[in-house]
């Protein structure tokens, strides 16, 4: 197994399609397919193959995550977005992927408004990464890759 | 009406179309398909004909709840799995369907994470069943159906 | 032991002994006598044996349920009526028991004051079945006969 | 009916045994018994006829609050003492009674322990009166008795 | 001292001008000035002295509770409707009068919403009275008048 | 009755006489007359008449709300200001006014402090107007004789 | 730009479609079309054009209201109904819309369960409208027309 | 007074008499009986006598706390169970009762759910010992002895 | 304007008229009039003029902190006394004012009861002097005059 | 005792040695060093003599406070800094310390976030000075100078 | 391993320095020398080394618990004073020390400020003394002691 | 300053001294020192000089990022350990250090005790990562290389 490369998904929640187009004095303006093109580098250069999503619909993310271990992913990488803060239904799907799961958010949630400070999500995941700007889907991709290449030897 | 045979509504939730696949230790290794199958085998012993859906996406919940009484359905049995502990919406939609609903849980949700022990949507509720495991959906059929027989006597 | 029959013990909390002569708005006519006629009925077709309990101390219900393993009991049926709300003395004596309880209740308490929407007691059991009149203690009893039989099988 | 005199059941809760006997800095040292004959003579000019219950035990106030009505009682003056401030059981006691219940309490709740500033079973009563020591109960007789002569006329 | 009567300020708080013309389904039918005739009834029987104020302002109950003892009361029987969940200025003015003070309500505050559960003034008051209708008002004036005997006695 | 036109009286509570004067970056500089008479070219396009009361004294506003309706008053339209988070005396004096009221805000609170997202006074209105500057006021006004108007109908 | 008329887009959440056909006790008998009717009527009045949108699905009014500037409207009336209270991925999506939006709803929330009296999506909205039946869609029309002329003055 | 020899009683609550018997993996193998023993040997080596007691009712505790001083006890070891974190009414006992308590905890009540961190009765209590397993009562005795000692000197 | 000597509002809330006269224990036995006597005399020694206030009513200090501005003073010193803890509209005005304003209070509030424990008024203000007893108003009044000469600089 | 001048010991907790240095806009450019200077100016004037201690260990700030009394000092001026929040261990050395403590902040901790709201060490002090700048050092000991000479007298 | 004898450490935590010197009505007179020279007088009489340790300082007492077993001490009696209620970094010394701790407090903590009811760091110890004065020193290193011969046997 | 390279202080807070030899279920086997080496390679890789610093005791840490910059530092790695949910100390030298911070955690503190799920330090951060074991420490190091070299460009 070890030798045909790790598969990640990278998913992106609601509102992510218009990043880097709206309020870019909190997200920048980057946008998802910038971000989308970074991570694919970084990957390549890991030797990892990485496929993309993107919804608004909480039941898309829901489902993909409930498929991707079937659809022959390794791990996901996930920004929740604002179902970051209020979804069980998230939460469920990531325990019952039975996949290893990274949280990623481009803000500091912890330097915003109180009700981003507390994650319903992440205590279903493996680890968070969160403030970086884009870059934390690239830190989010090289800890997942890290933690299949450890979870291996 | 009390001649024609009552029709009832099963409504499962967010990541149940994985049920029996993932997290055995606590949901079990009885798929959401084995469920339908019991629930029908009672219905009909019962006299009572059973339609069946499940869906990731709130919406579509939404959506069939409100419909249901135009659908010619007399009552609705719903796991809203994670769902039951944050919407709203769906609390709403059980109002208005002027239909009696019951809840159901698989596991018993008062034996888990503190956020799994309030249910928002119990409250426009018939009633709930909980923690039988499978059975939970039968004994919440059973419990629609007699509330249903004593409606009318 | 599977050729015996299974022996289950029906217990009713404080106030329960009035039942059908204050409140019916709210609890409706039926007497407690008349849910025992309705349990027992449903027994003896299930193949088990129930005894009834109902009292207003905590401390003989505590008594009752500490002893109901020795007493020969397999199960216990239990609406806690108030106590369900306050009494970690009970959450306890059921732990301490050894034996599957199934917590029932004849209203619907997440639709009642917010008091009501707590329970102490439910994570210490089986399952819960609320809100279907005095066909919850049936429900119950279906309920544990079934979890009885499969742990069995 | 008016012509029989009313009657009422005086019920004091648990440690009111001890009343004058200890903590006399914050109690007084009138004994219960002392309570009691200056109710009775009250009473006695009111033309009411008055009996009295003091009990440890939340289920023998339970009982008697249940079977009050059908022992005749008109109304009950209770200091729930302790169990105020924690027995949904009485409070369902009281509500299933179908009789107006006056909460009376010796000292000003409301200037002692934070967790003696709510009462659970006061909003199942009529009213109360509290702070006036050992008048508290007459007063509180007086108001119970106002109250049955009102709803009369 | 004992010799010449006692002097009891009865305060009445906002809205309490309008009683009996509005909301007869909560407050009831009788006006604030049927009530100053029963109260001063009964002072005139048990030889006491009363003075009346009703006031809008919490500003006009503060002076008037500040200046009572100065003004030759020996008391105060007190209403202070809403403010009396609200207002720590009132709760200083009873403390800083050095007089016992009644704290009274029509209805049982206790049965009614939430924000109505807690009281602000009645911890630096001698005792309450709650949910009598307007009698509430005669038995704290009563309660007041037994204070005042014991104090001296 | 619906011959003569409607009355509405117009409340602004306390600091909005400093309106326009002072922190234009948050209320703007449209003074509180300003205000009076937009309102007043919409209420006689509108066949209504309009009377103005603006006090810095909770006392004077809930004298004014309870006599509105013995004033000939049909409606009022009340911007309650700091009040609106704080007086359970205002929320009761709007109840027992048996009229229709409108609570306004010419910021939009719930984007403001935290103390300022829960209204104690709104729950006893007809309805609520916040966020449009002065048009607030305007908005109010037309909202409450559409209900004036549907009522009569 | 101000030659051409403004588009506003008015969008009403889950449940919606049911207006009027369930629950008329507290939404009234009024449909959701008769609503469109009466605020296209309104805005033609106010040379405003309007385009309607009602979706119980949270993504779909997420996408609705992110891609609304790009389509050329210049504002939004919308009434988020229970997602209202519980959804921060709606938040976000008005917050990078661009556009002013104002919360609408039927009903005065604050006078019903206290889970609907907190807003997530006010504090990202211009304003509030809420509890005038119908018009209340129309008065935030009115609202966002007074506001988007303002801005241009 | 000091050469007649101290006497303690012991007390133990609700479920205690189940020791030893079930859920060995939180509470140990050792009967109540077990600790009556080694109690009663520690006692001896001080020059002290004890009496036990047991019950799983709460009114049977606060009758014999409340008696225990004219019982000729000169101090009191409770473990209270799960009564606790609850019972205010076995808090009030203890104070009443004008005797020097110790509660004792067989298991580190800190370290277990979180209902379980909080005591009522503690306050009221001289001092407490919790999590030594069956020796808590031990320790709980010496602690007392030992207070009684210093009391005198 | 550095020529003509700043002038100084010395206001004081309800209740303080009864100071030095009631609750000497807490508040000691100086007189309002002898705190105003001190700070005059500091305020001379300072080169600043102040006028002094003293309300019960809330109104009034509004009033007066909305019109000092206009009124020629330079900053106000504020001991909201009971007020603090509850007044959104004080708050409001404080910060309306345009004007530096000093909290004090005679008393360590931070040591009294936990209501006395939170200021709504602080966080509009300049700065906060407690506990000092009458010296509160010096301090402050010189710690206003030091900000004074400061933003001269 | 009188005759020997008083001595005074200026403490200032964790970060305060980068006074002046970072986030002029919150705590502006007065190093603790000009502060300290300007603090023994006016000690002089008062004819006290002043100690300065700054340390970023909490345990010293104990060990100082604890000390001091021994140490000749007869009061202290205390800036406790992101301790005063969250440190029992000082409130309990100023407990300890015998001597009277004034807490004392630059900013107005009531303007800023949340977690500043409340000091856990202030109960344990005479009085606090907050929001003056480098002032509120000065002010404090000015508190505290005359707190010592009204001891005296 | 049982033939050489068990080392225990005795750690005090901030401001024990300052026991039987400062507020001798909550702590008592005596020192924390004298406490220790009690607690080796049993120690010698259990076959058991202690060795002590105080500190004001946080940091040195986690240094000191995670060093224990290194050490060669096989538990720890521990007074973690003010850091009890505060410190999660001790709580997690604890859980890494790999001994067993007792936790000791001079006072009844649950008698005294609501901020001293809860630790932080007990749910990571074996068990906890509190409230017998210098006793709970010598209660704990018993029932450590205890605990060590338990496990080995 | 572009052609010298960063400098990069890395921080590990109490009790991670003792990582790799206690409790390795839950934070592994790997030592500080493990670490640190895996870091430095990173850091060579990316041409970056690391300095490492553990401490237990907080003033240690305070002092040390309070001197970073002066020290040449450009940016700081921090675990902050047990003091991240406590310590408002270290949230201010973070914010007064005018230096990039990252949080890093070894473990995911999202899925382990409520108390971890808070973190008072990270809103005064750049970005957190947790969850990934020692590789926290790592991918913190990137991501703060990635913030520095963007900043520049």
């Amino acid at each position: 197994m070890s030798t045909s490369p790790k598969r990640v998904l990278v998913i992106s929640g609601p509102n992510l399609d218009r990043l880097g187009k709206r309020e870019p004095s909190i997200y920048g303006t980057t946008t998802l397919d910038d971000i989308h093109k970074a991570v694919e580098e970084v990957a390549r250069s890991e030797g990892v193959e990485v496929s993309f999503l993107q919804s608004n619909h909480e039941g898309e993310l829901v489902t993909a995550i409930g498929r991707a271990a079937d659809g022959g992913f390794h791990g996901i990488v996930m920004n929740g977005a604002g179902l970051t803060h209020t979804s069980v239904v998230l939460h469920d799907a990531i325990r019952a992927s039975g996949l290893p799961v990274v949280e990623v958010h481009i803000t500091n949630t912890a330097a915003r408004e109180p009700f981003r400070h507390h994650s319903i999500t992440a205590g279903a995941c493996l680890g968070t990464v969160a403030g970086f700007g884009p870059a934390s889907y690239v830190l989010g991709l090289l800890g997942l890759v890290y933690h299949l290449q450890q979870r291996e030897s």
